[in-house]
């Protein structure tokens, strides 16, 4: 399959004159790909019942009569004005118990029966027209599930239906729900499973293993709204379907949605996330306010790869200044076309670049496109025309096994957020940390599922900060050829939320450690090394029999060691992180490097590519790189 | 017109027999007037339709017998708890849904009919008790619209005003409305205007359209509140009108709500001011906390004498320490005397005293007055006495067009804050920035009303950030005499907050420059330009033939001109926006010059003022000014 | 009375099965007390109606037969689910307006009818079963008033409890209530008492008078609330009854509540509390960060020490690492035998460890106890034995007149917090700063409630910020034999939050100094003071004839003195403190010490206790002191 490039289109808010010329130039930029539809609802449908699909179906034939071939999204993520009408109480409501009323997007509530059969219909609708169309090469469901916080919701609708999962959950049983859950500890036993409240608005804070039973179930509601579109779509249609997640979203489990889906795609904007998720110190964001974090799209990039069971896309590439950070800048000449390419060196099949030409209205009006509003190029077409180009005598999409893999637990993330224990300490950070840290010393990475089981071929896997670990991942990780890191954390808690006393977390097989107390640290106060660098915010008591590999100034263990397996006790520094890869890839046989500051280097099967994230020019081993330069190397 | 001086009087907080005593010492003291009455309705009219004008009309002549003359207000600000009552669903609504009950002041919506009504009543009935009396020489209606953010209210009232001021803005043409917002964007099309809400509690961000239009809306319902009690007052006495407008509260048009009075008054708090709402850096509040800004209140004074289209007062004048801010620190000694100068150089009428006594209780109880609470004389009393006697034998009261203008945009601050695209970006916070550049070289400034098309003898005028400029306006600048400076953002925004494209913004005339893309940038990443001084915040990429006056480090215009006209598309520091201020202002003729830091002079018809705001004597070129000093030289 | 230890256990969290081995380490530990009960209601009435008393009778019965005494909680703070449904209107009410419903604890309205009985109901059944069982030596009830913001509630039932407060205490007068609170001021005059609101949700800040009453009310439910449960106990039982406050919470009169009381305890937890609540820098908090703040433990053992009017305890304290802190570090090793120490060396019957085991489950399964969650000694256990073992030889709690005292006064917490004037300012951090002066001069304190009267015995008397002082304290203060301290703010209001007038504060006898202006300071702005230090945060400016004792760098009077009489009208810094306290405590005649830093000594009848709060060893007069560490001199 060759690498390809598209865009996302909105004929619904252009003049239909210019359409035919539209698509013209999408051909001519070289691009292959066009997502239409997924906000059109209310062009559908502007009364209830009333289809109006001819506008639908010259677009698509106008595009498609170009060569264009179309990703088709189902329109559900903007309902229409007139179905707030019919379903009143269709809105989520957050936190403090406001009702997220209609004028903007995502205005549904997940668990609302009423919405959920409207979501089916027009699906249906959509599916029954277009199943067939020559034209429709893949689908979209919805737009970006849980973005704005709108995967968890404090309705009515989703309190009956969270009812209902727990009652499933735990078999009918209350006095099950009240074990498991502790609820002793404050008198707040149940009678019966309708007596449970949402763990919004308590006094102080409600209790951990309810937190995380709303938040699977909340989890769980994405997955079936999801499903119930795409059980629709393939009754009508052979073409793949897909979802764009989002960055840094962690609120459902995008594992179990993808499960359900063709291929996985996400929406990078480097500039927009380093503003405002990335979490980078001040001076990170200064030193990459024009090209974005150095890793944050490329773990994504493998995240999704991996949701994407190896298919995977770029839906919306940022290709100039976003709108919704709250400081936008622009992008570095170059660093177009090296998002581009780095989507490709991850082993993404397509890349497409939202918008195609920036609105002149509405809240987007300031979110840069492949064109200017008055449909002269804007700069970013430029690089796109160059890695067209560039794509020409390029290999096709590849997928190349890495040696080293990282295991990402979406529960995990739930877990840290209802007890971070340290304030701002969250699993994503955590994981983005060790990372970064494989990444400066050059190696080639995978993201696995929790629910991964066979590690054949890889040398090294990190599993930190995975708050429940089933006894078989324990066990298939210990009988893998890798080595293991753990920690902390890891293993920490069992699958209600209770800490496991028997033995003390983390019970790992075949590795000598418990974790004996636990303490959390100001971002001021770090408990230095003794070869440099430092454990930070978080930082665990071991004992046991294993081989201590890393301790405290004053000698404490921070990291033990036993067969192929360690466990590290603490959250590291990027000095101590750096420390403790280099002696467990060494173990791991690996090749390590030292990346200089800014540079990034992946592998396919057939090539190294080389990347410069810095504003300034670099000398590596591979030659100059200038800023937002790459290089390509055979291998 | 002599300049005088007045105080803010309130008899109902005082035993009657100390009535006659206050007003012979507020004669003593130099006073001409005396405002009362603002916030007693409850002493008006403790029951529903019982009135006791009684104490009122003692009040008035034991302060008329003693030769003051009454500004009297309406008591609007403050309805009594009875009315709650009368109309439970009068009080505003915040943006979190909130009702803002009774309990302090402004407890009302301004959309509210039954409460309108009301104000009309008690208007009525006290414009007909007072209207021919002869000690009631001006008037004021209810105090400080708008201030406590209380212009907007997402009450049911305020959306159903919000359909008929819809309905009237597009003509009762729904689909007009939906082209103009460009609602096809998320499939927010509405069928009928019944089916707007208000842009709050959305998942994310509302159609700026959508707000903008709301904030217009907002505004004009404080102007025909005001209409309304002014046409009742105008039926029934001939005093001039006054309404007493507050610093930096740009919620609704001033000049709009003006044009219905005869006086703009201000309320003017230079050391409260400081502290919570100019945006001065910590250094420059530390420098100034005893002196307050040296800008602010003049661009305050400028404003509104031209809200007041000449005839203006600051109305309520700040003697000592407040109680609001959040740090509420003491006057420096002379600091009283020179606001009240200050305010007579930019040509108000007259400067009134908050107030007259400090009041032991309640909410103001640690805001000075003339007087202690002990009725022992304040410091500011002092000071007043001296300006009294100071203006004995200056000047009447005089204008004197400037030869520099800004122009002051009311919906241009609304159409910023609804989209600053950068975080904490204001509109008023550019207008003064540019304002403090005037003044730092040594200027005498008009402020201009958006509205205004007759530029005669300006030979510069200043028109950043206007986002919206009509096509006549343009016209009327490039037609005019002087040099004009534009931009960043200026004609940004088409009528109803959309990017023109035919041709993109600023489109001047005989001004040939194209903003082609714009970013925001955060406070740590400004962009140097090479002759010094740096763009921060906000940086446009400029197109066009004009000539580039002023480029970045890296040689990109910043700066443009072509004709007298010149565009600038950045947000420029001091140092910047010195060194533009001296290209144009040298162009347009004017005589400029540098001034020490703290020290701020301005030029009346036959007098030029020298203020030093500082806290250090600086040495001048017209000599010595101490600490809180000032100088009168004859022109 | 022997110097004793206990515990905190929850029989109802483990398998009875471990109740006698539990019981046995206890004993074995060195422990004489457990607490038990305060949070069981839904084990002892799982329905409502239906008690379950056996397994508590049993629990009771195996701890007592090991010889240990218990000390049973009323299950007060954590009505079971089904209480909802009997009373849907039982909770508290935020200042937002939102209902803080069930699913932690303390979810209930002070002011609720319906489950002021059911807390009544279920304490008799409680006292009835066991006020006769020999081994229930004591009462606790409820737990933690006020902790998590509970005192106040903006419920309808307290809106209705508040009118009868204010009924009774302006006997049926609302002219009085209007006259008291200044209500002309904005209009705000009430025709009844049922027109009164709740001071919150209102458009600017309410009527201090208003928020000070209601806080008063608020106060006075507690008060009420926990005296009903003690009528009801002491009808059935004569062990002694007690609660157990927290650290800085004031939002009730601790001292009225503590009259109901045999014997005041504390929960003390030197590490979270200096995370969230002692107000130190961050400095502070990085040097103290595992020792907690050297002040703040001795202030509140000197202040419950006269709640409970000699007799108290520490009922909980920290062990290890708390999970609900910000950050939660573990203690230095030493620590946990340094606070229990401190607490007995100021006086304390009783410290009992919260908590026996860590719970491994629901919402404080990080918060450490004597043992891990394994049932393994957590490293606290074998302090507390240390401990144990050095009391047995130790005197017995003896109780010994300081030199020094301080009036701590709510209602003057209540003031400050209703009209800080500066950003932050609190009268505990003013009471706080006053009493690390006097311990860096190594002094022995008392704390004194505001009712106190009779002084002898006390050579120095503080009495700061204490903003209403009733004629016969000061008078007592004034013909005490002790130096005494006032100022700033003391008696600065009168009953009902208005400035006295005749004549001005602080209005003292025999001390002729009167404060004729105020303000406030931003952080950066200090008054520096001639001989080093300065005022920060809140200057006055001082008249009258007392001598002059402290000026500011320019010259103004800073405090004066006549006779023994010392007002200070500024908040002094620690450096301004030190001077202070050297000039009036060598007056008083005191032996003054320069103690090191975080080292801290008291003196009981029989003994000098030095501690060392440092992380670092520090030589003392009395040697060398290690981290943590102790001396204990005979005296
Ligand atoms: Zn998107
Ligand atoms: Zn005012
Ligand atoms: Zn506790």
């Amino acid at each position: 399959m060759k690498r390809t490039l598209g865009t996302c289109y909105y004929p619904e808010h252009w003049p239909e004159e210019i359409w035919a010329q539209d698509a013209a130039r999408m051909k001519e930029a070289g691009l292959t790909w066009v997502r239409i539809g997924e906000f059109s609802w209310s062009k559908i449908e502007p009364n209830p019942g009333e289809l109006q699909w001819d506008w639908l179906d010259r677009a698509i034939e106008t595009l498609g009569a170009q060569g264009l071939q179309v990703v088709l999204g189902t329109p559900t993520a903007t309902p229409p004005r007139w179905m707030a009408d019919r379903h009143p109480d269709m809105f989520a409501v957050d936190a403090q118990g406001q009702v997220r009323g209609f004028g903007s997007r995502r205005h549904y509530c997940f668990s609302h029966k009423g919405y959920f059969a409207e979501s089916q219909r027009i699906t249906r609708l959509m599916a029954e027209r277009y199943g067939g169309n020559p034209y429709v090469a893949a689908w979209q469901t919805d737009n970006e599930y849980g973005c704005h916080d709108t995967t968890i919701s404090y309705s009515d609708a989703a309190k009956v239906a969270f009812h209902d999962w727990l009652f499933e959950t735990f078999d009918g049983d209350i006095n099950a729900l009240n074990a498991a859950w502790g609820n002793v500890f404050w008198s707040m036993e149940y009678r019966s499973f309708s007596e449970i409240g949402l763990p919004n608005l308590t006094v102080t804070e409600p209790n951990p293993a309810h937190v995380l039973a709303f938040k699977r179930f909340s989890s769980d509601q994405v997955v079936a709204f999801n499903r119930a579109q795409v059980d629709i779509i393939k009754a009508c249609s052979t073409a793949p379907i897909s979802h764009n997640y989002m960055g840094r979203i962690t609120d459902f489990d995008h594992f179990k949605l993808g499960e359900d889906l063709e291929i996985a795609t996400w929406d990078s904007y480097p500039l927009g996330f380093l503003e405002d998720r990335v979490g980078a110190t001040p001076e990170e964001q200064r030193a990459y306010a024009r090209q974005g974090d150095p890793d944050f799209q490329a773990l994504h990039h493998d995240l999704y790869r991996a949701v994407g069971r190896g298919r995977w896309w770029v839906m919306e590439q940022q290709p100039g200044p976003v709108n919704w950070a709250p400081y936008n800048p622009a992008p570095l000449p170059g660093m177009v076309r090296l998002w581009t390419w780095e989507a490709f060196a991850h082993g993404a099949e397509a890349v497409c670049y939202f918008r195609w030409r920036q609105a002149p209205f509405a809240q987007e009006q300031m979110h840069a496109g492949l064109l200017r509003p008055d449909s002269e190029d804007a700069p970013a077409i430029e690089e796109a025309r160059d890695v067209a180009s560039e794509l020409e005598d390029a290999p096709e999409v590849q997928s190349a096994q890495a040696q080293v893999a990282i295991l990402f637990d979406y529960d995990a993330d739930w877990a840290w957020s209802t007890q971070p224990h340290g304030a701002g300490l969250s699993y994503f950070q955590l994981i983005l940390d060790h990372y970064k840290a494989l990444r400066r010393a050059g190696l080639t990475i995978d993201i696995l599922p929790a629910k991964a089981r066979d590690f054949a071929g890889y040398r090294l896997i990190l599993a930190p900060g995975m708050m429940h670990m089933p006894a078989d991942l324990k066990a298939s990780l210990e009988q893998s050829d890798a080595e293991v890191l753990y920690g902390p954390r890891s293993g920490a808690r069992d699958d209600h939320f209770n800490i496991p006393t028997n033995p003390l977390p983390p019970a790992l097989v075949g590795l000598d450690v418990t974790v004996s107390r636990v303490e959390s640290l100001r971002p001021d106060m770090p408990v230095a090394l003794r070869n440099g660098g430092a454990v930070h915010c978080y930082l665990e008591v071991l004992e046991g029999d294993a081989e201590v590999i890393l301790v405290t100034a004053q000698g404490a263990p921070v990291a033990m060691r036993m067969g192929r397996q360690t466990y590290c006790g603490g959250w590291l520094d990027a000095d101590g992180l750096d420390q403790l890869i280099t002696i467990i890839g060494t173990a791991a046989g690996l090749a390590l490097r030292k990346m200089p500051e800014g540079v990034r280097t992946r592998r396919t099967a057939t090539e190294e590519f080389w990347f410069n994230h810095s504003a300034e020019p670099v000398q590596t081993e591979v030659g100059l790189l200038p800023p937002a330069g790459m290089i390509r190397c055979k291998l």
